[in-house]
């Protein structure tokens, strides 16, 4: 019986085609951590600026949502549309992609169109951005969360990480009847279960693990792990950086923002785990592989 | 040969145990559709009412979200820590569930938390409840979508329903490859695809393609079919409706706001659609059972 550290893999490759980003992964498995080429789905932030005859030459930020870029035309008009805000194709000038700043669709509406100028104030943090409302807020909050290092070293075998997902839904009460609930579970280095929270929303369920957690007093999680019934995205990662936690172990894929935030945050960030593999995309030397 | 038609449901059972309730569903497969109990998970708003010093005894909302019922404390507590606007339990004096009123959660804090008193204007409307933030707006948001009728009432064959999530991942760009992406696609009753999107965010999926049709003028989309690539929620069903789609079907599950929603506008809402099967909530009116 040998034990292997893993060796950190390069950081992320940046060539992106289209909506996904290659990245080197290890995939751990029975036959041992093999490096390997993976894709994962791109998430970045887009703002939404509106032009309106009533607002002279200056915008007004319509808030802005993490997304795949692509279409992102069409998600302004839908989001718009979605909002109540338009009505019709004619009710847009026009929507163009900005050619000075990534990530900035404007939008021009027809005078015709009845504004109400407390909507764009309003602002509606699409997708589940919290409070990180705009582009310019939301570059903060990646920016913080991406110099923000997590502390602890605890080291966790990959043959126990690989057990965790049962022993969380061993706990679960309802995902089993209804398929559509989501968990969050915490679990100390050795793999023993400290607790799980569930809700339809991913965040939510991450949001009553880290309040039940806040309120015993057991804030920062250093040395924890938290395992995740479905993907893992900016905003979890950014959560999960924000109580200190130092493995995050998803059953699902992780986006292209999560991956570069827990490369540059120091946090060990798995995907796919499954009953006899997973991959890993960022700072492996959390993780132990007995051969 | 013989074409039965589906005999609609009773309406949603009422009895929740715990986050999921039971519905009756018609199971639709190579058998025959039978009616059945199903679990599904329950989906509901809560509005955070933050009480301090500095604000008097007169609350400030601090937005709502869609969550499923329980630990609501550890959910309110969990995302005013993720916001920045508390550090540590002792900053709350107390957090409780409203005795008066259902989905209201109080948060007492304490005089040392400096409080921010824009933050709570800010309201960040957790979730994907874009531009309906507050129970207020969430409620009414609600009361919009189920008092919409969709009209048209154009059938389609069940064999036909379930050749459409192979058909969508046949055009999909990025699914495969990443397992991170979702999709949203339309097709006509005869299950001839008109387009997909895709997106990180299920809800932005959906935004685009809305968006493209509203763009080339085919708004609203009458006796048209959405298959969703994963979950079907209250506010994507919402958005089917604004859309005036008749029927959605998703791989995934529903949440108890979905099929409600989707029952009492009149839109046929199916789930966990497979090659041989799927189930059907609401108004399986619009389709046709072949044997």
């Amino acid at each position: 019986m040998s034990t292997a550290k893993f060796v950190p893999p390069p950081p992320t490759e940046v060539s992106s085609a289209g909506g996904s980003l290659q990245v080197r992964v290890l995939r751990a498995g029975p036959e041992g951590p093999v490096e390997r080429e993976d894709q994962v789905a791109v998430e970045a932030p887009l703002e939404f600026q509106l032009f309106h005859p009533s607002l002279g030459l200056e915008p007004a930020s319509f808030g802005a949502t993490m997304r795949t870029p692509g279409d992102d035309e069409h998600l302004a008009a839908g989001l718009l549309y979605g909002e109540g805000i338009v009505q019709r194709a004619e009710d847009f000038d026009a929507i163009e992609t900005s050619t000075r700043r990534p990530n900035v669709v404007h939008v021009r509406l027809r005078a015709s169109v009845a504004l109400d100028v407390q909507a764009p104030a309003r602002r509606f943090s699409a997708g589940s951005s919290c409070g990180v409302c705009g582009t310019t807020g939301l570059d903060a909050a990646i920016a913080r969360a991406a110099a923000t290092r997590v502390a602890g070293r605890a080291r966790t075998a990959l043959s126990v990480l690989l057990q965790l997902p049962d022993r969380m839904r061993e706990r679960q009460s309802k995902f089993g009847d209804t398929g559509g609930i989501h968990a969050a579970a915490l679990f100390d280095p050795s793999g023993r279960l400290l607790c799980v929270a569930e809700d339809v929303g991913r965040h939510n369920a991450f949001d009553k693990l880290v309040g039940e957690n806040l309120l015993a007093g057991r804030l920062p999680l250093t040395d924890h792990i938290v395992v995740l019934s479905g993907r893992a995205s900016f905003e979890l990662v950014q959560k999960a950086i924000r109580a200190g936690v130092g493995l995050v172990a998803a059953i699902g894929a992780p986006s292209s923002l999560a991956v570069s935030l827990a490369e540059s945050s120091g946090l060990t960030l798995a995907g796919f785990l499954r009953e006899r593999r997973c991959n890993v995309y960022a700072n492996p030397e959390r993780l132990e592989y007995t051969r």
